[in-house]
């Protein structure tokens, strides 16, 4: 796969944490965008060419349950590459468990998490951005 | 402060982790500078405008202690700022708990640690990197 850059490094807090507010008060960064997920808000913070991505757990679901075995903190680092599709085809063919086996929509660009185990603990997302053309 | 970029973001590892490798075989980064802590190795991987930066424990020390506490994975966030001295200060005077009271030289820049609690359990590692006629 070809890497392009640090799309985002996510961190996992709760509605009770400092850091929304150290961001925009310390490091003087401002929310460009929101999503809204099962459980949890995301809230995007560019930075440079990338972006700090904020999860803040709302409810039930996979960000309260990091919450709870791993506490808050930085969850996972994205990389954006050219295409997703064929980066995990690659991955699979390597023997890479991935976890998103087909890449999945999310806003704006096509995503899938690889599993933890095959970067030493981190986990990794691919994020391919699609180009204005294809939203719809 | 002014945050120009992600400067990088570090991962600790052991010596019998697959990061090393699944970084070189699988996202295609490599090396571009080694440097040894205290029981440590330290290297920089580009990635677009930024680095991953690997730690690897080789004996006692911050990274073996991290790795013995919360085990491997993503250790700490690093933003490039325009002047890490002026930022500590800023800090210091917004009553944020800074690890590093004065700027350290390490390589070709200037380097300070904020505590966790600051930024909701996310360590971070404010970088300035220094002009090449400041270096000697």
């Amino acid at each position: 796969m070809h890497i392009r850059r640090i799309h985002h490094v996510a961190v996992a807090h709760g509605d009770d944490s400092p850091l929304i507010g150290a961001l925009v008060d310390h490091a003087g960064l401002t929310v460009t965008e929101t999503e809204y997920g099962e459980g949890f808000t995301e809230r995007m913070w560019p930075v440079g060419a990338s972006y700090v991505q904020t999860l803040e757990a709302t409810g039930d679901g996979i960000i309260e349950r990091s919450l709870t075995s791993r506490g808050p903190g930085l969850h996972h680092l994205a990389f954006e590459v050219d295409d997703v599709e064929a980066a995990v085809a690659d991955l699979r063919d390597a023997g890479v468990r991935v976890i998103d086996e087909a890449p999945r929509r999310v806003g704006h660009t096509l995503v899938a998490f690889v599993h933890p185990s095959a970067f030493g603990g981190v986990l990794v997302e691919l994020v391919e951005e699609l180009p204005a053309s294809d939203l719809n």
